[in-house]
C-alpha cells in the first residue's frame, strides 16, 4: 500500500512537535506544529545557490533549529518531518528520483538525509500529491475521498485521490498530466526534460506566449504575467480575453478528460496561475456548455494556497510520528 | 472504502459453491465454481426479449438451478452469487443505476433482487470493473496493483486498479472514458445517451463507418466487422491499413492520456475489438515512436478474453461468501 497517510494523529504525545517542509524550486518553506497540527511557527528561506541535496538539508536543519528556539522547544521535542520535493518522489523508499526543478537532484535519499541530519523520523513526498494531502486533511477537499488536486504554475500536475488514498502509480509518477495530449494542442512527441504538450499550451511560459503572439499582431502592451492577463481580460480587454477563453477551454478539457478516468467529486485549483479567480469562472463556464456527460466535475479553488503542500507536510509529519511512536510501543 | 474485493477466498468451507453471473446487452453467462474459484460448469443463454429485470433474474435462477443439477450439486451448497451489469452500477448501495443496454433499468436493485430469488448473499459490479477483478485474479494483471483493464467493443470504457483496489469514482462512473477528447476526435459536447467522441471513433461503428467512408472513396468491398478490417490490414490491403493506423494512433492517444493520470504499469485490452492482435501491435509502434514521457505503458491482449467478466464475477461471489461466513460466525 503505497498511501501517504496511513497514522492516527491522536496518537502523537501531547508535548510533541512535528516539522513539515516544502522543497520549492527557489523557496524553502518550513512550519513548526503542535501535537494537533497548529502551526507554531514558520520560515521561509530561497535554495537559489544552495540546491544540492547537502545544501538543502543544512538549510532545513538550521530552519527547524531556529523555529525551536522560536517556540522555547527543546531539540528532543521533535518528533518526525516530512518534506515535499519538486520532482518524482518514491515515498516508499524515500529518493527523490528526479526534478527538473533542483539541478542535479537524481536519485536522491532525502528521507534517510533528513532522518540522519535531525535524529527523527521522517518521510517524503512529491510536492503536488503533498498538497493533494493538505487540502484532503483540512482545505477545500476535507472528507472528500476522491479528487484533484490540480497544480498549475511553471508546470502543470495532478495529486489524485481515490478511495481516500493518494494515488502514486508504478513508477512514482501518476499525474504527470503536462504531456496530456487534447485538442488544439502539439502533437509532437514530447522530448526527455521538455515541457509536455498541454504544459506547453497552459501553464505560465504557454499562456504568455500566446499573449506575446497576440500583442505583436496587434501592436499591443506586452509583458504580463499570465494572472495579469486574466485579471486584464476581467476588466475587459478583448485580446486579453481571447489568451483567457483558450486557457479555459484547454483546462476545461483537461479536468475532463482526468474526471472520465476518475470520476473525482472534486478539482482543487492551485499553484500560481490556478488560483486564478477569472480562470477558473471561464473553465467552469465550459464544462457547463460542453462537458456534461457522464458527469460534470465541480471546480474550486484551493481553500490553502500557497500553503497547501506545507499543510501536507504536517499531516504527513503527524502520521509518521504516530506510526514510529506505534512502532515504538510495540517493541 | 469502495473496493469490491475485500475477503478472503480461503474462508469459504470447503463445500460450498458459489455463482458468477456476466449480464451482457444480449447474453447471460453464467458459472458454477467450487470454493477455489476453479469452475465446474457454465452456461450461455440469450437475453434477447427478456431483458427486464425480472425477466433477468428468472433466467439467472433458471441457470443457477440448472448448473447446480448437472454438477450434481444440492440448493443448499450455494453460498453466494454476484453479477457484473452492462451499466453504471453502484456496488455498495447493490444498484444499477443506469445502462444503454438493457432497456428500462434504472435503479435496478439487482443485488436484493438477486438475494431474493437465490436465498443467498449477491454482488454487483459494473461488467468493465468486473472483467478488471478477473485479471487481477487469475489473468494477465495478476500481482498488478496499478494497472487498467480497456474494453473495446461496441463501446470504450475502463476499470481502474489503483494501489491494489477498483476505482469507482464519487458517482459510480470512473473508467467512462468514451467521452475523452484527444486530438482528431469531434469536440461537439456529448449528448445524454449517445456516443462520446472517443467511442464515436474508435469503437465498433466508429471503425466500420472511417471503412465505409474509404471504401465509398475508393469504389472498395465493403461491410467488414472491425476485427475483420484490422485482419486484413496485417494481409497487407492498404486502405484497411488506413483504418487500423487511426484506430491505433487514437487508441496509443487514450492509454497514453489515462496512463499519464495514473501511472498503471500495464494496459490490458478487452473486448471484441480490444482482443485483435493487429490493433496492439500497432497500438505498441505508436506508443513507442510518440510516447516516451514520463513513462510508457506496457499493453497486453487480454489472457482471460471473453471470460474476464465471468472470472471477475466468480472471485466477488468468493469475496462476498467469504465475508457473509465471516460475519455469521462472528454472530
Amino acid at each position: 500500500m503505497k498511501s501517504s497517510l496511513a497514522g492516527n494523529s491522536s496518537a502523537i504525545p501531547e508535548q510533541g512537535l512535528v516539522a513539515g517542509v516544502d522543497i520549492g524550486g527557489s523557496n524553502l518553506r518550513i512550519a513548526l506544529a503542535d501535537c494537533h497540527g497548529r502551526v507554531l511557527a514558520r520560515c521561509n528561506t530561497s535554495t537559489k545557490g544552495t540546491s544540492s541535496p547537502d545544501g538543502v538539508i543544512a538549510l532545513i536543519e538550521q530552519g527547524i533549529q531556529q523555529l525551536l528556539q522560536q517556540s522555547c522547544c527543546s531539540d528532543r521535542s521533535l518528533l518526525s518531518v516530512a518534506a515535499g520535493a519538486p520532482g518524482v518522489t518514491n515515498s516508499q523508499s524515500g529518493l527523490v528520483l528526479a526534478t527538473s526543478y533542483l539541478k542535479g537532484w537524481k536519485d536522491v535519499p532525502l528521507q534517510q538525509l533528513l532522518e540522519s541530519a535531525l535524529g527523527v523520523p521522517a518521510a517524503v513526498e512529491n510536492d503536488v500529491r503533498m498538497a493533494a494531502l493538505g487540502e484532503h486533511w483540512m482545505g477545500t477537499a476535507r472528507g472528500i475521498d476522491d479528487f484533484v488536486f490540480l497544480a498549475i504554475g511553471t508546470g502543470i500536475a495532478a495529486g489524485v485521490f481515490a478511495n481516500g488514498h493518494l494515488i502514486h502509480g508504478s513508477q512514482w509518477t501518476a499525474g504527470e498530466v503536462g504531456y496530456m495530449q487534447i485538442p488544439h494542442t502539439t502533437e509532437e512527441p514530447a522530448r526527455p526534460g521538455e515541457p509536455g504538450a498541454l504544459e506547453s499550451a497552459i501553464a505560465g511560459d504557454g499562456i504568455r506566449r500566446h499573449w506575446s503572439r497576440l500583442c505583436a499582431e496587434n501592436a499591443h502592451e506586452q509583458k504580463l504575467s499570465a494572472t495579469e492577463i486574466f485579471a486584464r481580460a476581467s476588466g475587459g480587454d478583448l485580446l486579453a480575453q481571447k489568451v483567457l477563453d483558450h486557457s479555459a477551454e484547454l483546462l476545461a478539457c483537461t479536468v475532463y478528460n482526468i474526471s472520465l478516468v476518475l470520476n473525482s467529486a472534486l478539482f482543487v485549483l492551485g499553484g500560481g496561475i490556478g488560483v486564478s479567480v477569472p480562470l477558473r469562472d471561464a473553465t467552469k463556464r465550459v464544462i457547463k456548455e460542453r462537458y456534461n456527460e457522464p458527469s460534470r466535475p465541480n471546480i474550486v479553488i484551493s481553500s490553502l494556497g500557497s500553503d497547501a503542500q506545507l499543510m501536507g507536510a504536517i499531516r504527513l509529519a503527524m502520521s509518521t510520528a504516530s506510526s514510529s511512536s506505534r512502532v515504538e510501543s510495540a517493541l
